[in-house]
């Protein structure tokens, strides 16, 4: 057999959770079509044979085709059956997809997850059991759907030094910024439309609070330097704090609004930072033009340059295309050998923390409209080094408004700053706090 | 020794052209402290054990540890040498790259090549070859320099349907197409300002002849079907037809003029079209603010839907970091096993000729301003089932500009009525035709 011929056995597959991707990705294999496709491209065949849910009675799919003789309940036993080779885990969350996952990976089956809950809290842990037993481990679903982010970092990129990773990796807090800043809703009015369209949960948190994007971002801090960055390295903000006014200035100043996961080398590369918040971003950087629901992840590399990937963020038959794609590869490597590159080199790196981190910053709060109030704003923050830009007063009413942009300065001076503005009699509100970025050439360092 | 574990013999890399590329590649590798990088992250050591030029005297490089010692003029005893494990092809194209890639993938070796014109033109005989002597043949850096493209293609989306690619793979008419539209210049000065910048040749046809792209193209479509396209397959038309106001008026209609790269399935799958040409592109299209020599391709996938890969199209740094993401996988398969699936599988598809594919046009043209012009250039085109969506007249002095947008019409039909229209007296001259690209549901098919 020659290295891409075609071998006759089908490489055999157990899916555990069968919601939205899995149905999606039980229809692409069954479909007659499409599974000769995958032979031909691939040289291997799949075959599932079996499919673990919680309620068989419940399964999704309209399909002729679709196999309900293979649907189970229990998910131990079919990950131990002696002629399962891969396990494909879209059961989500961390019990029982953490222990059903070690038992495959221990019983040398390779495995496919877009479970970044649990990759992002165990996944040095998965990918050290993974690689003992020399099998893979692969999550390109984790992050931004079918968009190609994962292997491209972890083959393509694999000779280049990347220097900084952001991404906008929830679709979620996207379509509500994009939808304040496109139509000039409030932030409540655009979750409610988020939530009434399906994008987002009831319980808004795992979004809003930036949960799912820190996860993320560990993801794509692990890949992008080799560490084992786990979600509770990631410093994590919310957008709930972001208001109308705030996405309306930052658009009449050339800027929007954007919820990033970013991962960064600092300190000339002997540290990094990893972390999740909405950032305001000059309207020319190709982040700021990602809108909707949609996902992107910007890439700066030493070599390689600015490159940006970008796609459908969510949908059950998108993140079902990009676990089709590891299927493959993990079947090929079964049938014709070789397996992937570790995503964690285990490199040693500090974390910088949020404190530690200069950048420019954006800042808006109301204070009582009368003669030197600025002059004592202003010198709060000229006390702590923080420098100003550029300032407007708006007038509103009894009260002004005063938006800030910053020159470079430390994360721990501009929340001592805030702390202490807080404290003045003057200063009636604090709006948002947020980071600028993509525009590092534009200020001195602070104290400058 | 692990599947993902290190293996403490280098592969040995020889090395066929030392220019930009191939310099960078050079400083990547033997720069210490890359190396130990790529040595942990990629679990092997490449060891370049010679570097075949034509000028040994004429070395780029400045750094001091670069090999001199190692430099050749004798390629073909390199290439045959029995301690050459990879070759690394960045001499370009086809004499003698093709006898030496001929001669590598023969001794079974694994081959890293960034020649499009080589891919394009013989890929399917060499991928072959590489599959009977079950090595690599991988050529990320062939399309969109650094920016991972190919192997996404080959790879992440293996399981996936696409249905269409379109890409910006010519920087340099990406430029000069964008210095038109942004700076308001004509043709010919941002040209000379491509040329003096270095984007763009003295002789500048393999660019704005569409040459360089079609090569492009070929990979593309052999990538995304499977087929194997090659660059005669390719219909080619260039940019020098475009003119200053052409790009402003496309502006006024919401338009830019890009050149683009397309391979795309059509008649419902069962045939595809492969071009490259300037098309008019709606300006609220990802590709639309693909600016400056930077690259992009757009692909739509039936499952995973629409998602680009954007970045930087040229600089021999990017180009040496995809050549050198290719050469550890290829180093990878060498020490660990397994290979890259192929690019084609031999689909058999029919190819549809530019005549017979239907979209919207945009033409202008020059006519005599009197009476009833208007009637009888409308009078040819509904002739031949060309309907006007939009017509616009400007007046010239004693001519007026007529700018037209069509409805669905077919390529043929569109030509024909251009040669009639030439024949007529009052038709002094006939500007762009170009293709409108990115709004599919805007109109009906011909004849409706």
């Amino acid at each position: 057999m020659s290295a891409t011929g075609h071998d006759a056995s089908a490489v055999r597959v157990a899916l555990l959770g069968c919601g939205n991707v899995g149905t999606a990705l039980v229809e692409m294999i069954f479909d007659p079509a499409n599974g000769r496709e995958i032979e031909l491209s691939a040289g291997v065949r799949l075959q599932i044979v079996g499919i673990a849910v919680r309620r068989p009675e419940e399964s999704r799919s309209v399909r002729p085709w679709f196999p309900h003789d293979l649907l189970t309940q229990d998910a131990k036993s079919l990950v131990e059956r002696d002629d399962v080779d891969v396990v494909v885990e879209l059961i989500g969350g961390l019990d029982p997809a953490q222990r059903l996952v070690e038992a495959a990976l221990g019983a040398g089956k390779s495995v496919v997850s877009g479970n970044k809950a649990l990759l992002a809290r165990v996944g040095g842990e998965l990918a050290d059991l993974a690689s003992r037993n020399g099998v893979d481990l692969l999550y390109e679903a984790a992050v931004g759907s079918a968009i190609p982010i994962v292997r491209p970092l972890r083959e393509s990129l694999a000779g280049e030094r990347i220097l900084r990773v952001m991404g906008i990796v929830n679709g979620t807090t996207n379509f509500i910024l994009s939808k304040m800043a496109t139509e000039g809703t409030t932030y409540e009015e655009a979750l409610t439309e988020a939530q009434e369209l399906g994008l987002a949960e009831a319980d808004p948190s795992a979004d809003v609070e930036g949960h799912d994007a820190a996860a993320k971002a560990a993801i794509l801090a692990t890949l992008a330097f080799g560490a084992n960055v786990v979600v509770d390295d990631v410093h994590r903000e919310g957008i709930t704090a972001v208001t109308q006014s705030d996405v309306r200035y930052a658009a009449q100043l050339g800027y929007v609004i954007k919820p990033l996961a970013v991962a960064e080398r600092v300190r000339g590369g002997s540290a990094i930072s990893v972390r999740v918040h909405p950032a305001v971003v000059p309207s020319g950087h190709p982040l700021a033009s990602v809108n909707g629901a949609n996902n992107a992840v910007f890439i700066e590399g030493e070599h390689a340059g600015e490159m940006m990937l970008y796609g459908q963020g969510a949908g059950g038959s998108a993140a079902a295309s990009a676990v089709l794609g590891d299927l493959i590869v993990a079947a090929r490597h079964l049938r014709h050998g070789g397996s992937t590159p570790p995503a964690s080199r285990r490199v040693a790196v500090d974390l910088v923390p949020i404190e530690k981190l200069c950048s420019p910053f954006y800042l808006s709060m109301d204070v009582i409209d009368r003669p030197g109030v600025l002059a004592s704003v202003a010198g709060v923050m000229g006390e702590h080094g923080v420098s100003i830009r550029w300032m407007e007063q708006k007038g509103l009413g009894d009260e002004a408004r005063l938006i800030f942009l910053t020159h470079m300065a430390d994360g721990g001076a501009v929340s001592d700053t805030v702390a202490e503005l807080r404290k003045l009699e003057v200063v009636d509100r604090i709006g948002a706090v947020l980071r600028v970025i993509g525009t590092e050439s534009s200020g001195p360092s602070p104290g400058a």
